[in-house]
């Protein structure tokens, strides 16, 4: 006990910054600084009263001194970072960091918040997926105008053996998967590289208990390969609906464009992106929603962000699009305060971090 | 083989009328036709090139002549049925015939279509949560005025760890609870009566392979009893999501009145009504939701039917209403038929039928 006590915590002489879009959280961080004697934690709610990004730049010079560990989604300058040793991003994608020196140094690991989006994101695609099918956005207008519609004006297709195509089988697209199973339909998973074994199947990022496919049991039908033919073959696989919930990276980037919209249209698959929105041409977006060759599109993320006001995707057919709120949960900040605290717990003790990424395929 | 052959079925002097919002499946007619040597199928469509529902008594005489089995939402006079042995109901509740004398005659066994919902009406109830959860009907909004809202303009909840509790657990509620598990929900179940066995809380009617609860294994709790103190106890459960999944009898007229709603207040527990409408009582529901005792609520059924264009439920705040569609779907008439064939087979092999109602209960 004694001995337990006396020994200095590796992170005894670390300096954590927590750049959140979130008040302090006095409870989080006096438990943190008594868990780990020594570790300072500075905490800069970046969401200033009129509803803007205070940009880590705008942070002072006394602020960024000494920070060794940094918690945020926005990318300092590198001259803030001379002294990190950690980064725990805020995000599941480090798209904003890719070319950053430090997130190129391979000694310093940079871990994702996988696991806290799924939960909300799969009920975003779930929830817009089952709106379209069951004509929600109609009846809100008809009841505008108290209007009884007859229950046959319009058909309708249930869920049950329709098959979800999961376009990057990562934390959220299991979860996706789990509540499509429930409702009865097939899923299809597909992922970058083969996972031909249980083990290599399994996903070991935090995940809510009692949510996903950790162990990678729901799919039918597993799908890999990172060439156009690899894609183009998941993509021709009749899916009712395809979730693209990839990681943006040079390969990813455009990687759904008319061509593959040409495939998508043998079965108008409804397109569902909660990843980032380059990923999809919007050019041939627009016009596989405008030409019918998908029967809709649900969109959290577009290219650009924000979507400019006289954007021509605002008014395709077909398109339900919302600001990038997916992610968005009133325990978010709780969830990814829990990762990163795991994260400071295995440091102390010198075990593997969780969710650590991988800087060559950037997820 | 030549005895097998030569048996009589006990369905060859029927005549079966099937009266369906559907073309005749030919298909199935000479199936079913030749799997029973002997039992007539007439067919009659009653949905009328207009919209309009053909009434039973607008049926011409030759067509009710001599009919034994019938098929049908509505109920025709009795005249119509007066060899009538057997009533397969296109609806999951009898509440159109309680009073209609062959109903009324023990001997002649009324069938539901118990099953051929849950999957559909489950994704309405599902659906209609995440799109008031999600804020969608907002978003839509946003997007006919091209505008992107900044992210953190409003609160989110997602669902893990939330209470759904099923007022009514039959097959439309078990699959209601398997999905909200599969988002990390908890499930309290309401029944009649008391389920104190893992045998008593099975459910043996009709189930879509890969959906639903038939064995029970959902709820965290269960609650029952008739009586209104029963009913005020599990409304109190600090539900967030109240599924109301009753029959509509005597007893449950009128069930969710002032009283129910003051309980509710306690958490703003979200009311999805998909069983009918008059088990809510429409001015206690407006007054709910005009003084924010609850969150919102979902209507597919409303009292009365259809509702008129003045009615102010329309106008209460965070109310979405359907025109009682949520056991729509392309599929249902094959489901349908397919329990209408179980019962076939099953009064053709002399064993129990499936989906039989209990007349006492009404379901």
């Amino acid at each position: 006990m004694g001995e337990l006590a006396s020994r200095k915590s590796p992170l005894a002489n670390d300096v954590l910054l927590i750049f959140l879009s979130s008040p302090r959280n006095e409870e989080w961080v006096s438990r943190v600084e008594s868990r780990f004697p020594g570790l300072e934690v500075r905490w800069v709610n970046n969401m200033l009263p009129d509803g803007r990004f205070l940009l880590p730049d705008e942070v002072d010079d006394e602020t960024w001194n000494g920070v060794t560990m940094l918690i945020s989604f926005n990318a300092p300058p590198p001259e803030r970072l001379t002294k990190v040793r950690f980064v725990q991003l805020t995000s599941a994608g480090a798209d904003k960091w890719h070319d950053h020196p430090v997130y190129k140094n391979p000694d310093i690991p940079f871990c994702t918040t996988n696991g806290c989006h799924p939960p909300q994101i799969a009920e975003w695609v779930i929830g817009s997926w089952l709106s379209n099918q069951h004509h929600f956005l109609r009846y809100a207008e008809n009841q505008k105008q108290g209007f009884w519609e007859g229950p046959m004006a319009v058909d309708f297709e249930d869920s049950v053996g329709l098959r979800m195509g999961v376009l990057g089988y990562g934390a959220i697209g299991r979860q996706c998967a789990k509540i499509a199973k429930a409702m009865g339909m097939d899923v299809y998973a597909y992922t970058r590289s083969e996972k031909p074994t249980p083990e290599s199947k399994k996903d070991d990022s935090y995940c809510v208990p009692g949510t996903g496919d950790p162990d990678g049991l729901v799919p039918s039908k597993w799908f890999h390969g990172a060439s156009k033919e690899a894609i183009n073959d998941f993509l021709g696989q009749d899916l009712d609906l395809l979730v693209v919930s990839l990681p943006l990276t040079t390969e990813t980037k455009g990687l759904i464009g008319k061509e593959q919209f040409e495939i998508l249209s043998k079965r108008k698959t409804f397109v569902s992106n909660i990843a980032r929105g380059p990923i999809i041409q919007a050019d041939a977006l627009i016009e596989a929603l405008e030409t019918g060759k998908i029967r809709a599109a649900a969109l959290d993320v577009t290219d650009p962000e924000p979507l400019p006001k006289d954007h021509p995707l605002w008014k395709a057919p077909n398109v339900f699009i919302t600001p990038h709120v997916s992610w968005r949960t009133n325990v978010y900040w709780e969830r990814v305060l829990g990762v990163l605290e795991t994260n400071l717990e295995r440091m102390d003790a010198e075990k593997p971090l969780i969710n650590v990424i991988n800087k060559k395929l950037h997820y």
